[in-house]
């Protein structure tokens, strides 16, 4: 209570002001590097102009989009929402841009540094590439989240900057996800398959694009989808905490958040690699220690700002029930485990059995994950209630700095990987970059799992707030009976939203992936001298295509998934809305585990074979093993990844449009 | 009112009897016919053998778990619920094994009248052989249900005959299911595949294990499939009907039930294919005159009983939902649509292409299965009520005996071509029968629709009668808050029920079919001119493979699905039970229709292909089909199918427990 003079939420702007600037210097030391040979450069200066030709593309169709929405959103709910929601996607699109600019600096970087002075040189330049994604992402997050509370003291006009956020991620997820299968599968089918030359090679003219495509897939797609997870999570707990009668409960989000911010900071300083160790396991130590310094971090403050050690106890079971799903992930996906080798066995009866037991293991990796949503939420709740929940969202979100680092750091260490190839820096540097990309994937299958288990709890934080919305708004407290027809109708409408919107998105990728498999065979076949090596490949128009076919697949599907929520809202009203995001999480969790998890198994399966088993590449199980990785393809790096933002959009329109729905809609409350 | 010398309901043993002799006659009418050649009879008694041999395995394991079963419910529940359950276990058993015994009667008297009489005297003994099944399934079930109405008066009794045919019928169906893939993975992966004989060649050992599994897996697993879900709606129909203040209710479903098995011997006599005929559209014309017919007679009788006419419009509610889940199904897996095509197209592009496609199209066909159940349930409440669910449930189900019978002829069909293929009948009797195959494959998409839909609005039945046994042990009305999180608890752990079901039963199915391919190989290494057509396969060694590895799989399964109900009860009590059982209806539903769609899907694509498209049989396309039909077979046939299943035993289970739960959960009501 003597604290009173600064007020403790002022943590947030502070952290995030220093994750800035960190990001600002991380970003300067990056650049510093050296970015090797003049080929090196012209590689580098391809996947840069082709990922900027992406992001230039998709922000101009972005762009008309956002204006569109933020007049309706202005007409319809007010202007203040029309700004705030404009504020969140510029935030939002600034972290994408950052965080391409950074990932495109640093793989050529990383690649020299590993030619120049090994391991210990490359892989500070990789993860901390990564780094400045992480520190970036959660500073421009906690501070856009500072000011608007400054400014107008209601978190739920944060809400319009988390659904602006939420949009534009969807877009850089789902689209980013499009593009980047698009250009793997085409370059492979051709590539690999008709041509027979190596993955890689610079004679491809989809090479680049796939390049281009680590970047806007997982590197800004990723750190975008934490932004949103991150807002939503953190926005949702402030407006049940405001719904108390105890004040601070509102800003205990922002506090526990600014201290997760400083965790990070620590945490990613600690990351280093000494000759002959081991990145993958470096990463893993970073965000375990980070997730320690803030648990005793938001403790000591708990006691300080003599907070109720419930909330501790909250934010303490987020955590854990993000590292029990990170960790199953993690022990359903990585190769030196029962359940890839298993996998990789079966490949030897063929690609139809592969394909079984994957699927199967995928399904069998889903039980943890439900438990530990289920489990760790109920656990929230009892401890502090609905807010309890909303506190758990936040604690699990909190890391996310380091957990977005790590993410980054992997189509960097990909990305080096393939230049160093292309540049044909010789075998030695290249196996440098192997094992920095290698400890990528390790890491890639944990914080994949941490970003869907937050997801999991933020939709069901951001479930409790549109309750809380509807029941302010009705001035009673609403009960959504699960054996009310209205309400269970809207739990099957809205389970169909994930389904269709993975189905037809893994559909967009395979009509996108042909549309780019013409155009390579039409290069080879037209351009003069390029299987000699003498032709120069039309990067471009390959990039081009993948853009233009991801956008044009994706815009009715985003389209569809917000009208669906306000068909669903003003026909069926509150109840079949609250059925209906309900049913989203629970199709979308489940769907969103399944394909990460079978995506990334059937991925080490392949490479566990490649590793000399069972006949080792080239043998009919490995052949087997590349029909599994291609179904995975899609499914872990296109339709999985973007459902957690899918829910996180309908869930924020529902509480955005309440009292629209509320007082139009056909069925009443 | 005047009616009441005779009671209404005694409509439904009348039906009983009726259909039960009709079933007797039709027995007689296929028996008497000619069974053809000496050799056809040595093929048929092979595979009569090993039906019987496989039925006989299956029902001595069943027979301990049973008398295991019916003990401790004596002891926890009392005398009565112990002696109706067996007396369930031995009607669904019996039904089980008159199944059996017509189709391995009718099998080769099908594939003789092709030869005799061609199509216009064959496919009548196909059918009626089908509707032998069909008319005993319903004949015995409602006639059990009278029975015990009759002597006690107490719906709630019934639940116990109902469980006890529920617990047969998972062993059956899911059994059956993996018996069948086995054989079929096996034969097809050694047979075709590494020696390069046909299907159906009498050389392979696993041939006649290959037509066993098709009697016990679609003949006797599907009608005790029906029977399992018939049961269960008329039940909570009745329990529903009786928490009412106006008596009537409760033996409106069996008004209903008896009119719609009255219905289903009309539009059975009437299926009729003359010389040139289309046996596929006679088989659905009969489908929709049974409903017709029904929809007028139960019209009739609710003037003519003075039933509220809301009843009736429930009734015509699910009768709808059934056509429009039916229908779908229809659409999305029929050869000549645009989804089988389309998937069949994307083969071109190899494996992994046509996985994503034909999953991608199963998901989007879950779309309108949900939005029909959810809908459909919704105006069914509208209209009436829970009790409204509880009719819709029962109207979809009513027509249940040409259902069957449609479902039944299927493997007749199936096993008449390979008697007609075996015993060298020539091509113009293959063609035949072959016809009369693939009629069963069209109708079968429809009947599978139609069961699964059934079982979802049965579910949903059995969840509302779950919480109506609830409130009347509470004496108080209960509402299961979505919002609550002990209910949200239950609802994610129940939806992993169907997923870890689904994905051990195919993993049990690879691991099945390893074993028995070990086996086919040690034959032909060991046995001496078995290749060359001169030694004699060992047929029952293989049988007696699959009939084991089925049960072995099998056990654990339903013991872990058992307990996992009974853990959450007496750990969460009734709250998390009732989310647990949504839970499982959610993902069950799902899973369900997912299954037998991209299934049935991929099985036809290959079809598509192999009639002449794109290369036709042979060609890359055709080979990258095959791995599809082979990912779809365990889904169609195994996992698919048993969901319904599932999910009615743990709804019963919880509903007969739930005394239990309240009094000693650790969680209180």
């Amino acid at each position: 209570m003597k604290m009173t003079v600064i007020e403790p939420w002022l943590i947030a702007p502070a952290a995030s002001v220093v994750s800035l600037l960190i990001g600002a210097f991380l970003f300067n030391y990056v650049s510093s590097k050296d970015a090797g040979t003049d080929r090196m450069k012209e590689i580098a200066g391809w996947i840069k102009d082709g990922s900027r030709s992406f992001l230039k593309t998709e922000y101009t169709y972005l762009g008309i989009f956002v204006v569109i929405m933020a007049i309706i959103l202005s007409l319809v709910l007010g202007i203040t929402i029309g700004v705030t929601y404009i504020f969140g996607t510029l935030l939002s699109g600034l972290a994408g841009i950052i965080g391409m600019e950074i990932a495109v600096k640093a793989n050529v970087r990383t690649a020299n540094g590993a030619k120049e002075g090994g391991l210990s040189e490359a892989f500070p330049i990789a993860f901390r590439g990564g780094a400045v994604m992480g520190l970036m992402v959660v500073g421009l997050a906690l501070g856009g989240i500072s000011i608007i509370y400054w400014l107008t003291g209601d978190p739920e006009i944060v809400l319009g900057m988390s659904i602006g956020a939420s949009t534009l991620t969807l877009f850089m997820k789902a689209g980013g996800g499009i593009f980047t299968k698009t250009a793997d599968i085409a370059a492979d089918l051709v590539g690999k398959i008709e041509l027979n030359i190596p993955e890689d090679d610079p004679r491809n003219p989809a090479v680049i694009a796939d390049n281009v495509g680590d970047n806007v897939g997982d590197c800004a797609g990723s750190g975008a989808d934490l932004f949103d997870s991150y807002v939503a999570a953190i926005m949702a707990a402030m407006i049940l905490g405001g719904a108390s009668q105890i004040k601070y409960l509102e800003t205990v989000p922002l506090v526990y958040a600014g201290l997760g911010i400083i965790a990070s900071i620590i945490g990613i300083a600690m990351v280093r690699v000494k000759k002959g160790g081991d990145p993958g396991q470096a990463l893993n130590l970073g965000t375990y220690l980070t997730t320690i310094i803030f648990a005793v971090f938001t403790l000591v403050a708990t006691f300080l700002f003599n907070y109720d050690l419930k909330i501790w106890y909250s934010n303490i079971t987020g955590l854990a029930a993000g590292l029990v799903i990170g960790m199953t992930s993690d022990y359903y996906t990585s190769i030196n485990r029962a359940p890839a080798m298993k996998t990789a066995e079966s490949a030897q009866t063929g690609a139809a059995i592969i394909i079984l037991t994957g699927f199967s293991y995928g399904l069998i990796s889903c039980f943890p994950a439900l438990l530990g949503i289920g489990i760790g939420s109920a656990i929230a709740y009892s401890i502090y209630g609905v807010y309890g929940v909303g506190i758990a969202a936040v604690g699990m979100l909190s890391v996310a700095g380091i957990i977005i680092a790590g993410d980054a750091y992997g189509p960097i260490g990909d990305n080096a990987k393939g230049i160093a190839e292309m540049a044909k820096l010789g075998d030695d540097i290249v196996d440098i970059t192997d094992e920095i990309d290698a400890a990528g994937n390790t890491t890639k299958a944990i914080t994949k799992g941490f970003a869907i288990g937050a997801a999991g709890l933020t939709a069901l934080a951001l479930l409790a707030s549109y309750q809380q919305i509807v029941n302010d708004l009705l001035q009673k407290t609403i009960v959504f009976d699960l054996m009310d027809p209205i309400v269970m109708m809207g739990i099957f409408i809205g389970m169909s939203v994930p389904i269709i919107f993975s189905a037809m998105i893994i559909l967009g990728v395979s009509k996108n992936a042909y549309r780019m498999i013409e155009e390579i065979r039409r290069q080879f076949r037209e351009i003069p001298g390029l299987m000699e090596g003498t032709g120069q490949p039309d990067y471009d128009t390959c990039i081009n295509i993948a853009t233009k076919g991801a956008l044009k697949e994706l815009l009715p599907l985003i389209v569809f998934s917000i009208l669906t929520t306000l068909i669903v809202g003003f026909v069926g009203g509150i109840r079949a809305l609250a059925g209906f995001l309900s049913g989203s999480i629970f199709s979308g969790f489940f769907l969103a585990i399944l394909m990460a998890n079978s995506g990334g198994l059937w991925d080490n399966a392949k490479k566990y074979i490649e590793s000399g088993h069972f006949g080792g590449k080239g043998s009919d199980a490995h052949k087997a093993a590349v029909i599994g990785d291609t179904v995975g393809d899609p499914f872990k790096d296109t339709a999985g990844p973007s459902l957690n933002t899918l829910v996180t959009v309908i869930s924020q329109i529902a509480s955005l449009f309440a009292p629209l729905f509320i007082a139009y809609a056909l069925i009443a409350a």
